[in-house]
């Protein structure tokens, strides 16, 4: 990155937002903006398997670069999956239908089978990637990202997606030295790879704790928020984080409380109230129901926009995004017309 | 039911919380209280069908009155099924694994095939049943019930469980005439089966929104409120509601201006913190995460417990509950003791 981009980048719109200062409109993102409803992506994918897209960085870096600028979104998320850094651990990940784990982890036993990760090493194509679409595109700030300890643990421990999450509260609940072992493992694995990121030039990282919206408050406090914050840790005063979940609306705060510039909404909370909840010292990003742009008309999506930036009231520090990430059937020409609103109807 | 019940009731504790009066100890009952996790209630089943036991008033009382007997639990939840007011729709209910619904209802056109329902004419068995627990069981209050609006269409429209409630947010948002049309109709339903079940002498009836946690908050007072306000119209002033739902963090504000004496809340809000959102004007039910009595050891579930009270801070107006209904795989044992603990640790 020269010295240029450098300077630049940092009066960028979305990172003026994670910093919450006043931007002339909304900057707008989306999660799984690069992904299978998108042709383009479809047809690369008739060629080359998912592992083999994540883990090759030209190929990477062309997804991520081509969204960019199909959508005229304002930052690039750089394609990967936030399951990588379980690849060397030796549990058997594949892609099929989703992600299955052959070798789930159970038990305190099961921990010791677990080989030690080292992001620069093992993921070091991630970096190569974000080195790549840094070049590609000067002027649009790469989002780095990397799955939170509780999410990464709960795909470890259930061996896929769960309802319930049975495996994982079974062992928090009955073998919390164990539980503490392995999310201590995990932050500090999410830790290295986030810096891996960042020092690749990545301007912003995403935390995602998808599914932490399983658990009670209390619960989040005492079994996660520690390692979700040590996970923060190492990106904290480099580069902006934002720290997302989804079923969060009962766990903003604590959240809040682990680290982040920005706190990522889903569609289930309303956007002032959380960010009332939340104070003026962080910045947030959402949050409309990924399902509006997939099915709603554009009268419907246009509406659901004007809600979520009158919700947000022209305060510096609101990124736009859908509340999780796109739906594999959502029309093209939706998320287009969803960035041009948001570009339109919030420019100040 | 006869003077002397009724007198007696008025001051029993799940009342007396109900309308934010001092108790000596916060009353508890568990949402599924009689099923498949008792052995008794499998015994039954071996011989009788889902649905001829819920469409026999002596068996579906002997299940409700079993379950009360066998936890010591301060109420009584009658024996049913939220999807039984669409039996007589001719949609082709069925139970199965879960409950799948044949034909669908997925546009305006598809309305016109529903059958009205009078609930005293088409559901009277439920009536019966609350009669006959209420003759055996003249201590404990007997807890009527009906599924919400939203709860209702989204099972009418998706044909069963769902992941992500396309085909009734498809419905919402692009035709919401056929929408609200079909609203209307469950909401007279709803509130004409609940008036039917308070006139068989419910002392307490619950309104079960399962499912509107899948909404924003924008879009439930757009779409839901009004329906579910409808709803419970025909209780208020007679026997006080409780308005449930799950993952509805985000709405508790927006469910309480629909409706309710007691506010129900899963596990996945502090308790404390909901209430104050909500105010004083209103009581909570909550908020202990089913799968804690299902796996975790006893001094585990204690201390869920305590900080579940702790939070509720002996205010007036609690009544304990699971977030969600007890789970198949719970140990009896463990739900006997949970009882067993909150009326102890409870106690004042």
């Amino acid at each position: 990155m020269d010295a240029f981009a450098a300077v630049s980048l940092r009066d960028h719109p979305l990172l003026k937002a994670c910093h919450r200062e006043a931007v002339p409109y909304t900057p707008i993102w989306l999660m799984r903006q690069a992904g299978r409803y998108m042709p383009e992506y479809r047809a690369l994918r008739e060629r080359v398997g998912f592992l083999s897209l994540c883990t090759n960085p030209e190929l990477a870096a062309e997804v991520t670069v081509t969204a960019v600028r199909r959508l005229g979104v304002d930052a690039a998320i750089i394609f990967a999956d936030i399951l990588l850094p379980l690849l060397p651990m030796g549990v058997g990940l594949r892609y099929e239908d989703g992600p299955a784990i052959e070798r789930p982890i159970r038990s305190a036993a099961d921990l010791e089978r677990l080989a030690p990760v080292d992001p620069a090493a093992s993921l070091h194509f991630v970096a190569d990637a974000i080195r790549i679409v840094r070049s590609e595109l000067p002027d649009r700030p790469v989002i780095g990202f990397a799955g939170a300890p509780f999410t990464l643990a709960s795909y470890l421990i259930e061996g896929g997606a769960s309802r319930d999450y049975r495996h994982t509260k079974s062992l928090m609940y009955r073998e919390p030295a164990a539980w503490d072992r392995l999310m201590t493992m995990l932050a500090r694995i999410t830790a290295d790879y986030l810096a891996m990121q960042a020092a690749a030039g990545a301007e912003v990282v995403q935390l995602f704790d998808s599914w932490v919206g399983a658990l009670s408050p209390a619960d989040y406090r005492r079994f996660v928020l520690p390692h979700s914050r040590a996970s923060l840790a190492s990106c904290a005063g480099h580069v902006p984080a934002i720290h997302f979940g989804t079923g969060t609306a009962g766990l903003l705060e604590a959240m809040r409380d682990a680290g982040g510039e920005v706190i990522g909404l889903d569609w289930r909370v309303d956007l002032s109230e959380a960010w009332s909840r939340l104070g003026p010292g962080v910045a947030v990003q959402g949050n409309l129901d990924p399902i509006v742009v997939m099915l709603a008309g554009r009268d419907e999506i246009r509406r659901q926009v004007r809600v979520i930036l009158d919700r947000a009231g022209g305060r510096p520090g609101h990124i736009f995004n859908l509340g999780h990430g796109i739906l594999p059937q959502t029309p093209v020409d939706n998320v287009i017309a969803l960035v041009d609103m948001v570009h339109e109807m919030s420019r100040r």
